[in-house]
Parts: structure tokens; sequence; C-alpha cells
């Protein structure tokens, strides 16, 4: 009965995080014996001045 | 000194929240030694475009 | 279907946590609407070296 | 450059745990535009003491 | 390659969160022998009344 | 009042979590108007087994 809590960018559709958690939720069972009917998939949208990656927040990157 | 972080649906209260942060509380200092000065509750409100069970986004579920 | 994890010090006892899970589930079904089969209570146990308030790690505190 | 945390038993193997950060990764770059370089999976293992469901420790149930 | 979650309070700046998420990282580079180009620092903004210490919400506190 | 985690490798000394708990308060504090006194810092010490980074699992990896 596993938990998996995805940190992501926002702005994905629902098309995409509901392909996401499909296929998060198809590894959880094939590779670490999960039982799909209480496994939850969580997803935090974070925006691009609440994230940094090397102490320079996203809105002041080029390359994201 | 515990920290708990609830991930929850959105679109509870502000009185329902209220309510679910002292019992959580209450329940930290009785049964794990908690003193409630420093004991924090954090609410994680989650949509239901982010939020999947069994690999079906709450979304495209009829039962919640 | 919420998820309730707890950041907690390392050291309390199985029936403490047996207590605590039990009445963190009761706080959440009986005021944010949680139906209890899919609700996660998860501990995370923190040694004293892991941990700091203000600054101070649990280690090198006197009053906790 | 999504962070992924898996809350999940103790007891995979690491066989098993290197497939299952290998299908997580890829399933972040097929739905999520993630890039690979910087997307990090993190597994926190958890004993069933320190887990519930429905209120109950991993440790009293008989199902799991 | 560490990652870094801060719960915070909502209304810090963007100035605030870039010299935040800068000090940070020169805290783990450092202090914690991290590289920095894989270190994240993620934000959680975090409503007043989605918080409560002592088992007393944000919007219900005067001295915060 | 903020909470901040670190996802951490295992193998720093208490010395140096020592260090870091400091200054990352004391970034807390000085950019993020943070009072010391209900800021914690806690620190989630992960196996190189459990972490990791481009789909590649830190046992695996040999530039880290």
């Amino acid at each position: 009965m596993p938990v998996v809590i995805v940190e992501l960018w926002e702005g994905r559709t629902v098309e995409q995080k509901r392909a996401l958690c499909k296929a998060i939720t198809d590894a959880m069972v094939e590779h670490a014996d999960a039982r799909p009917d209480a496994l939850h998939v969580i997803i935090h949208e974070v925006s691009k001045e609440n994230w940094a990656r090397a102490g320079v927040l996203g809105v002041d990157r080029t390359d994201v």
C-alpha cells in the first residue's frame, strides 16, 4: 500500500497527469509488489518561483 | 516536537480544518509524548486532478 | 482518501504508535470527511541527530 | 526537473528498487516532459509498525 | 544530490525566495558535501488556514 | 514558523549536520522572516540503494 508524491513544475495538462499516474501505478504494481487499490499518487504542482536548482530559481533560468 | 503533514482533497472549510488540527494535536500530545508548543500540523490541499488512487485520477472517479 | 505523514522522534513504543494512528484516523474521519479504508498514516522516525529546532540539534538540547 | 518520493514497505530487493526507479523515471520523461539528468527518485522504506491503513498498523494486519 | 523542501507561510516575495534558495544551496554545498548542479530547493507555500501550531490555525493566531 | 526537510545521502557526521542545520536556520531567519524558536530542520538520511538520479540508483553510479 504505497504512496508516491511527485514534485512537479506546474503546467502539465490533465491528460498528461492521467497518463503519468497510470504509468507510475503500473510501475509500482510490477516492480514493488504493490496492490493498486490502496495505492495513491499525489502531484504537488510547484511554480517556477518556488523551485531552485543549483541555487537558481526557475523564473531566473533560461534552460527550463 | 513533531510535525504532521496532511495530504487532503481541497474543499474543507476553515471550521473543519480548525477542528482537525486541534484533534490531531491532541492525539500527538496524548499518544506520542509531544509538547504542543512546537507541534506543527500542515495541510496540503490537493485538487482532484492531482491525486490518483488505483491509477485513476480523482476527476475521473465517480465514487469520491 | 487522505495521507498523513508524521515526523516524530524515534523511540515511541508500538503501543503508542497503535494508539496514535487510530486517533489520527478517527480525527480524519470525524473532521475531514475521510473514509478510513484508503486512509494512510505513515510515521517517519527521526533520530535526535537528524532534527534541529531553533538551529540546535536534538542531541545538543537539554530540554527534550 | 522533478522529484518523486516513494513511501514504501521495507523489504524490497535492490533489484526491485533498480527496476522501479527506472520505470518511474521513464514514466516522468514520457508523460511529464521531464529531463532525466536532474530527476530524482527517493524511496522512504517504512516498517510495518510505522504505517497504518484504516487506523490499523501493518504489524496488526493479516492481509498485507 | 540532495533535495530540500521548505514548508513556508505564503507571502514571501520573489526576491526573498531567490535569496533563501541561494543561501540554503550554499549551506548544503559547504556543510553537506553536496554538489550544486543536481541540488533542488522546493518551497511549499502554505496559507494561514492550512497551518496550525499548538493546535491553533494561523488564521486564529494573533502573534504570527 | 517554517519546517525544512532535507533529503540527504546517509553518511554525514554529527558535526556536519550541526553546522548544516545552523546555517539553514540562519538562512530562514535572514531571508524568510522566520522566527527561530518554532523552526524545525529535519534530515531524512537516504541510503544509496534508495535514491536514483537519471533512473540510476546511487549504488550503481560511479560519480557520487
